[in-house]
């Protein structure tokens, strides 16, 4: 089993230089002046998986999107599980350029860290996948699972061309796990399996009153007032304690695992220097009963993001809307259905009219919550990964917001999630000065050739 | 006593004239390049002061403000009272110029009604007291009650060169009420006597949470959120029936008298129409257990005006913003101090704070209620004089807004006031086709001859 491991150590100058190679192309996907550097990555990532091995491998392109790299090998032994590999070759825009040490796309080692946009997000992290592979080649000639790639080109920008890809090709892309490696250990040393991501639903509440604005003197005290109404609507979805009124809400809502609550407690969260360094505030607000990892991890929420209408600039308009607009969104945890909330979040808006108000509920994003349970076999696969790699058991985390590209996996391949990565906290990820350990690198490329080891069982 | 009627309508069009010399100069006090005209309106004001006989007439200039047009008769026997007289020779912008029929600053008379901009608001108006003066020094060669002017020139422009003079000359000033004759009739026939207008507190809540805008993803269930504090502030302050809610609110408030209620129920609101044509709703909101104009005239309220903070422009934007700020104004009755309402409000909001946030309440308007009780002296005379000069019992009615200069007048000089005017509801103003009916005016100069006898018993 250690002979892959040799072979990443040996092989591990090369491939830093070949990462260096693929971070030299400036493929920033907002930009269109770098459109044709955004192809070339995709060649060099298409070229990368040929090199290694894969088969069929080519560009798919939808329209004028970036291309979509796919490449397979499916030589596994009969009953091998398949595994779907992800990564993105596109960067984010490298401003403010004064402010990065050596230039954004000539990628410098400094103190065991390769400098360079794309180092961490994500050009080295799935480049540890393919390296991963190509040990695993040299060691034994063949890999132990079948294994699938996507490579997409629109991370940055959220494009849609890779979902619209994976609805299309929902057979073709069959495997048994996802691994998506795009995050990051929660500190040096600690490796982290992600085992959920809340969903959204992102609302509009539009509340018309008069047909047209009215003066506060003339009709205040007979006239619908939709910003006090949107008052009464907000105050009536959480109460003080932030715990969310709708009728159903939290029905379908689970506790976390004993390992994930255990790893949890592992982290050693400071609290004190969340509250006051990072949120910049004197209290949490929430749900007291459960602890605050708990809370911004699995715990559904609410919360306003803008109220717009009337007159909010300097000064004293005395003016009554005819109507005001409330963004309001709900965080979802798993197996909360995000169409089954909505509804019921819909109706309690509408029961909290007051009169002469006509209240509209819209929705603008519908986000599935992502469940990755810890006693999933990928999930276990990695934590044993890990185990091999960093000499570390791994801990599981959650994160509080959505990644679409995990929730459209899941959605349109209905496989498990691997979901981690190999970054760390301080990689400064959309920065000047991104940067990944070569440390980190390395024991990527180890974890993969040990997760697809594990996974062969 | 008939005498000054008869002249009044013998020079009835004289009068006509007169005040359409003073209609086609554009003193549009809004406009710089009407400087001159807004001058020449001055000047004509005082000349026909002069010519009806007051003495020591001039202009007081503050600054770059327009000039407040004085003038005094004080030849009354000993013991008479002392009226001070209003007007403001200042009218809006005349736009969109091409509805009108005849041109604005061109006088024109079509069925009994003289067309021009200014004409009710306010020159006819005002001119109605000068012509009253002029037909009782016709009559009896003197007045039988001291006069004092102050006819200003930004009313239109909330300009505050007359609130500094009154601030100024309070002993000059000294008057046992003020007449002040900027308003209409209810409708065609119907005299209208106010006898209160509604003060304003108007102020911001600001609500500070995190130290910057936090993303609810990452910070959503832990995080205080101002917006979402607001609602709670906005529904902690009124409740959905129209109540205000902060201790003591209604402690001052006390009921309209049985004259004005029974003048409400005399003008015969239809509160269909109020509600569909005028509101635009299906329903009125507010303290079901008064009457529409009950509430409107004499019910303090609170109103929210705008709310600032956050992400409120298309799309979906997940921040919890740092800070946000609502603007809340109250409409005080009178006996309502602003000073003390402020600061029961601001103790009640603060005690709204949720955990994480720190709220701060500022004051931006404090505006005292005004306040001409049915029993006052001038009051009483005037109610007598419309009789006389329209053979019809005047109402008594409120405003549910504020017009400054009735509140500086009782601040400053701490005079009664007889608020009133001779206008009808279509008479247009700020709008294209203002006008003013020939029989208002004639009414309006024989109320000024009545009104000044009744005043000296």
């Amino acid at each position: 089993m250690s002979s892959a491991f040799d072979h990443v150590s040996a092989d591990l100058s090369t491939s830093i230089e070949e990462l260096s190679d693929l971070l030299r192309i400036p493929s920033i996907s907002a930009l269109p002046e770098h459109a044709g550097d955004v192809r070339e990555a995709a060649d060099a990532s298409a070229e990368a998986l040929r090199r290694v091995g894969m088969e069929k491998v080519h560009l798919e392109q939808y329209e004028n999107g970036n291309p979509v790299v796919r490449g397979d090998w499916l030589g596994a032994p009969p009953g091998a599980p398949t595994l779907l590999l992800y990564g993105h070759y596109d960067v984010q825009p490298p401003d403010p350029l004064d402010e990065w040490i050596s230039p954004p796309f000539e990628p410098a080692i400094r103190d065991g860290k390769i400098y360079a946009r794309g180092s961490s997000d994500n050009k080295g992290q799935f480049f540890a996948l393919v390296k991963g592979l190509a040990a695993l080649f040299q060691a034994h000639g063949s890999l132990p699972v079948n294994v699938k790639w996507t490579i997409e080109g629109e991370e940055e920008i959220s494009g849609r061309s890779l979902f619209k890809y994976l609805e299309d090709h929902k057979q073709e892309l069959r495997a048994d796990a996802v691994f998506v490696a795009d995050n990051n250990f929660p500190r040096a040393g600690l490796p982290a399996v992600l085992t959920g991501l809340r969903g959204l639903v992102y609302t509009e509440i539009e509340v018309q009153g008069a047909a047209a604005d009215l003066h506060s003197g003339t009709y205040g005290g007979g006239a619908p007032n939709p910003l006090n109404a949107l008052g009464w609507i907000i105050a009536g979805l959480k109460d003080t304690s932030g715990h969310v009124t709708i009728p159903g809400f939290y029905d379908r809502v689970v506790d976390p695992s004993p390992e994930e609550m255990e790893s949890w407690r592992r982290l050693g969260i400071d609290e004190d220097r969340l509250l006051r360094d990072e949120i910049g505030s004197d209290a949490f607000f929430g749900e007291a009963e459960y602890g605050i990892l708990h809370r911004l991890y699995a715990r559904p929420t609410l919360d306003v993001h803008g109220i717009r209408g009337g007159f909010s600039g300097d000064g004293s308009k005395t003016v009554i809307p005819a109507r005001a607009v409330a963004k309001v969104s709900m965080r979802l945890v798993p197996r909360q259905d995000p169409n089954e909330i909505f509804e019921a979040y819909r109706k309690r808006v509408v029961e909290l009219a007051t009169p002469g108000t006509r209240v509209t509920v819209r929705a603008l994003s519908l986000d599935q919550p992502v469940s990755a349970p810890v006693g999933g076999r990928g999930v276990q696969a990695l934590a044993r990964a890990f185990r091999r790699a960093f000499d570390e058991d791994a801990v599981f985390v959650r994160m509080g917001g959505s990644i679409p590209v995990m929730a459209a996996f899941q959605k349109h391949l209905g496989v498990e999630l691997i979901a981690s990565g190999f970054g760390l906290p301080d990689d400064r990820l959309h920065s000047p000065n991104e940067k990944l350990d070569i440390s980190q690198f390395e024991g990527g490329i180890k974890t993969t050739t040990a997760l697809l080891e594990e996974l062969a069982g």
